[in-house]
């Protein structure tokens, strides 16, 4: 046989592969506004002047990368699989309506266990007002797989795309980083430490909230009607789950632009310190390349600094440069440091 | 530990699955119109008396269950995946606009052979005018996963149920069954038979039209554009994929009715014969229970006859009944054989 050309996918890295792979694609249809490329595609369904826009993105949950179900009960998975898809919609500015869930279940999984999960798909649904409208149940000769797509819908005038970010915009985030990522490193070492026990009792005492932040995320549909509520559409938005790092870095990318963050303005909760000091884990790094906040990264014009302060749970840690400057992490001496994403694979 | 009650997924089959675990979900927004229960959902996504309705619809195809690596080249498992997701909205009388698809990837799969299922998805959106507007690209431990979401648009007085069949109505289906099913056997057969040699060169010769059916179904969109163009709206419709005998009684169940389906009217290939008498398989098992035809199957009041046989590329083979008559399938010497689906698992 021929041997065929071979490169590995983790060479690429995600952004390179799908653009590799979409690059040779158009658009065929007038409904179609915007498509790859942001945290939703945006399509004008009703394409006879409506004033609003349907928002469609999709995410995919595989068993062994994404959760380990030896420690991710699955109530709460259900529930983080519905938050993470709800969280494109909201990164678009929109609001999440609809979603469909589609999953591969392989033959250990009983019937009691999906009943769980649905449970939290569930409590999702009634916590964001979302309906469930579909899906897709397979037979998985491997581990569970979760697919899960999100219809929202929005004003025309209000959509947020990644690149509208301009220089001396001020860059915002909602939450706090780096607390999920300390709750999955929690859980991993409890996961090892009591792997073979007959009856393991993990102790998570005094890390509960970053058990929680890891198990079970928020999606910030609050933020959202809260910059709605106040008249606020940002420049540019996108969910943080990369990390801050790699996410800021897709906004500087999309939008042409540097930015300037300030190490010590970036909110890091004490248990999320206490932990890392432990587990000898630099809490910068954490925050920076965690991923899995699930919050979002915004900008808004430099003139919305007190409107932004005035509506609370929002954290104003940088702003936007000339694409020139690059992104730059500066530390509390005045250093800068380039901002980088990591590698993947 | 307590030991928890254990039901196999296998014993409650698809649809009773389905019902168990969504049937408490009930819907919040004003804008789902309709939600699970169909081959795609119905959304007023517009939400302000736009003249046309947006329909969703999901799929996930796995390594080891719907495909085979061994024999099914990636770009046409491309091509396939996006033509399943077509056919939902097609089954709802629908035109196709966007999709979206996302891939669990493991580490054996090149960036060139992702290429080259990109390239059969490319293929089939350039010949179904659909949009790839979004995805999700994830390493995977397991298989291949590939879940493709499809977005599609219709007038609101043309959406078309499952439930909506009449008695008297006739039941049409587009193509001839079974041949898909026969390509698969064939595939399999050649796997066995080759396995372990160091150059298997397949022998498929004469039976190219079932691996084509296969390997390369087609989206019936001519069949929706046709139905549309002679003002014929059918009462009732749903995307052959689980096979004839299963795909009816869904309908039977939906419209509470019955049917008689006449044997001799079930089209089927001169090829499916052939190989069915080779392998010694009953050519009308292949055709009620194979499963994956992706035509369509379908009702219309009985006034509309001579229409559907003017339209051409349309079998009527039988007609609906009272739902106290069940489903029936009629022989040539006019027997009645209750229709049944086959078990799940």
């Amino acid at each position: 046989m021929e041997e065929k050309k071979r490169t590995e996918i983790a060479r690429l890295g995600e952004f390179g592969l799908i653009e590799k792979l979409t690059g040779n694609f158009y658009l065929n249809n007038n409904s179609t506004k915007t498509g790859v490329g942001d945290d939703a595609a945006v399509l004008d369904t009703a394409a006879d002047g409506a004033d609003r826009y349907t928002l469609l993105s999709t995410d995919m949950l595989l068993e062994g990368v994404d959760f380990d179900l030896v420690y991710f009960p699955l109530k709460h998975l259900g529930y983080k699989a519905v938050v993470v898809g709800i969280n494109d919609i909201l990164a678009m500015n929109g609001q999440p309506k609809q979603l469909t869930v589609s999953l591969g279940v392989s033959s250990k999984i009983s019937v009691e266990q999906l009943e769980e999960l649905y449970e939290g798909i569930h409590a999702a649904c009634a916590d964001y007002g979302v309906d469930l409208v579909g899906g897709d149940t397979r037979a998985s000769v491997n581990g569970l797989v979760i697919s899960v797509t999100v219809a929202g819908s929005i004003a025309r005038d209000a959509v947020v795309f990644r690149s509208g970010a301009r220089p001396n915009d001020l860059v915002c985030i909602t939450g706090d980083l780096g607390s999920a990522y300390m709750g999955l490193h929690l859980l991993e070492r409890e996961k090892r430490a009591l792997d073979g026990h007959p009856d393991p009792q993990p102790d998570f005492k005094g890390y509960e909230y970053l058990l929680r932040r890891q198990l079970k995320p928020a999606a910030r549909l609050d933020i959202v009607e809260t910059l709605a509520e106040n008249g606020l559409v940002p420049t540019s938005m996108i969910d943080l789950s990369d990390g801050l790092a790699s996410d800021l870095l897709q906004i500087c990318k999309s939008s042409d632009c540097g930015a300037r963050i300030y190490l010590d303005r970036i909110p890091i909760a004490r248990e999320t310190y206490d932990l890392c000091e432990k587990m000898n884990i630099d809490p910068v790094v954490a925050a920076l390349n965690g991923g899995d906040d699930h919050e979002l990264l915004f900008t808004v014009p430099l003139e919305k600094q007190d409107l932004i302060s005035k509506v609370g749970g929002i954290d104003v840690i940088g702003h936007i440069t000339a694409a020139n400057t690059g992104a730059m992490l500066v530390t509390p001496d005045g250093g800068e440091i380039p901002i980088t994403a990591p590698a993947i694979g």
